[in-house]
């Protein structure tokens, strides 16, 4: 049995790198996904796309729906979801992906560090886990599938 | 027909009762619900209920389950969510909110100033209608009841 | 008992007052719900709420969000869907809407004229029921109510 | 992680292959799937089942469950859909198949040339991507699976 | 609390206006609906709306559409639903609707002769209560009230 | 707005009527709804309605479907679910409707001593909120409606 | 792209056999499933299971049990049912699971002599297609393969 | 084609060693997952995750959010349900996954031994099949895939 994990939340570091790394030295049987990782082309996929626009706004708004189609389509495959959170980049879009995947009844594994506990408690409440590091939810990952 | 709306978003000033009052004016059908808007007594409604708890972290986890109880159960009742994002308060609580909705297939009403474009160009794109100000998400319900 | 009945197509006639009318005089148990029907407010809602619009295209994509509002709040809301076809108005936006009904599961009934049997084979064979005059729509709906 | 993708829209030129032809070259992991693209056999499958039928309408009426089932049974296998509209082939069955896919949460990406931009406003804003060209719509399904 | 009780099954005697009075004689606070009982009417309903159909085939198509309308609107409706079976009248139609009601979740009561165990096995196994009598089914729905 | 809630748990005290008369005092827009609180009658059901069985096995199977039939058509019903638990009633009925509450995607609130934490511990986890006294479960549902 | 399709209807002759070995002929990528065609077997796996039963009643219903089980687990895998109605076994059970298929928006495709449309004519309005032989129920399976 | 069943109920004898080893003799194409069968790593799974915790109440909790992750992932996964209950281990969570199962409609076998048919009768009645040994399990499982 395989299990497909989506990677929600900051692109600004390679976090999904290192997770991916442990998890295959672990041989975990998983397929991870997540968003574009590369912070340049992702705000620019709308003019990459259908050339250039107007103005930012539309900008911004033809990226939305080229990383939404994104995250749809990949969120949806999932059986898990793992969002980040961290001090730097507080984005409400982790958060909305990270809802997104609770109300699709999808189990959420919520990694913070411990200060980031009062702006997260709602979230946190919804998560099905909740760790404050990576090796923590790729520890929690590796539990579903051993038998001893 | 009556419609239940759900107003998500900031609990620090008193919006909600700006909206309902144009509402009851236009003599919309429409019945208002949404979180509880006393701040103090949403952070404190886990001790309230449960008695004192050994750390703030567990007042937190205490009061945000008796909140999301309250959320589920009346967005759940709803029509339409709007949700309100403001300069002051960048809840990811608000953020999670509206994305529930989406994905719970409520229609989103989105209201925020033009300058908050940028970070929330996903959760935008998400919601069926964005708007600025409170005046244009009431017209927009009152829309939906008009028939010339 | 009552049902809710939306009715999708054209709104160029007054086909709907019609129907409203007779179904008022039958004393049917029925709260009709549907688009607005004045053609140009239809048409200008979205700057009517946002304000002018850089352009047509804005304009247009204003204003359909709004009326896709519309239509998702109360087509959810309703228990059956009459979508009207006519040779005048060939409206892909009224195929749409048939056949989100049918995918929604609302059963359909189709009214068209014979002649149109050819363009609209697929949607009448998705429909649950086709009928060519918006007496028999009214006749097919009071059925429901008949116990004799 | 492989893709289903369903081709909606209307089976006069090549369209379809081109974008096979173009997707194969990308080695991308998607399996395109699609109404049956032989024209005169979709308006005849009716018949060459079941026999001639008495007159055109029940012919039609044949021909269209054929095609409703494939249609059905291959829009549920998707993952994603892309509907083409021309100038050319004004049909209402593939504004239904676009609806059906929106109505089923299948992101549809809708390709159409800018002239069409009016008519089709209330599906563009259905739509999770709209596009002029078959190049953009290959283009937004690769940058699903790119990771720089 | 109201509950809505679907009746399906056979209309050629009367025993739903006995169960009917029998519960209205209890008060209990339910609303009963069912097919047309009239059964010529039920056979002539195609040809009634539409008109003459060129054959008996067409005829009966044209009727079945206009009952499964009502069925699927009614039963939509419905909490429960009781399906009567008797030695006479062996439809598969009432099968068909005791069967549509177990999928969709609708918990059966199914009424039978004990001498028809046999044939209805399945059918009885999938049934949530199965009585032989229209007296143990009304006992069965004033249970559901009862408070003592 | 009114709310559902159904109370499972034990039926071998009367702190329904306890929960109900609370309820009444605060007047809280709630109608609540549960199992047959009379024991014996519970046990029963089933030979009262269908006569005697062969066996005590029979008996209980008998009962078993109608009460299960009342538990199903009012939990679906219900927007909340309260279930107690008690040193001196372990059933394994509390269990699974509280279970089949949490499934059906009702949030429930679970009461029960501290006590009895640890057996508990997963069912607790898979509640929206636990607490120890039916005062408690009260005041958590009066939130729900508190506006200040 | 493979399909499932569950095969429905009596069990007394070998149909499920030809329609096999044509499908394999024809390379088509279908699994078919169905229930036991040892009609003996069927009538006795309660008791092969469970041991002796008290009385035929209980050996029924222990054997509906298994046979149910068999059904949901492996018309749930399925993409579409094929339901086979023949003059000489008119069972109940056959409609059943032909109308569960359509409960549970599985396209149903119908086999029936054209004698049986009277009886069949609610059952073949919900099918999505009706053929007369199984060599047309095959035909219609292979078109959704068809490219050309 | 291939099932995967989940394996609830207790973990303190090999139950699940032997239903599978003798799966395995039959060759039956089957995946078998469960829960975690080392009882001691189950109940310290949230410390070995999270590090010590500050009391046993938060130490079974943090186990419970690890252990139901678990559960969740894997019986959504399944397509049947199988719960073991015996004198021993009268557990209120094998209850609580064997009414999820219910709930989450996956057929449910129910092991139990003759004696404890009171207290379950009610999981027993919800249940697809019911059976008293472990072989008559494995015998439920093996007679899906026999085709005489």
């Amino acid at each position: 049995m395989e299990l497909i994990v989506y990677l929600a939340g900051q692109i600004h570091d390679d976090w999904r790198k290192t997770l991916k790394d442990k998890a295959s030295e672990k041989k975990l049987p998983i397929t991870f996904v997540g968003p574009m990782e590369n912070h340049d082309r992702s705000d620019n996929i709308g003019e990459e796309i259908l050339g250039q626009q107007p103005n930012t706004i539309l900008k911004d708004e033809a990226a939305s729906k080229m990383n939404n189609l994104r995250t749809r389509v990949l969120m949806e495959k999932s059986d898990i979801v793992i969002a980040l959170f961290g001090e730097k980049y507080k984005q409400w879009n982790s958060a909305a992906d990270a809802a997104s995947a609770v109300a699709l009844n999808k189990p959420l594994i919520l990694v913070r560090p411990a200060e980031l506990h009062h702006p997260l408690k709602e979230l946190s409440e919804k998560a099905q886990v909740t760790v404050e590091t990576i090796d923590q939810a790729l520890h929690t990952l590796a539990y579903i599938f051993d038998n001893d």
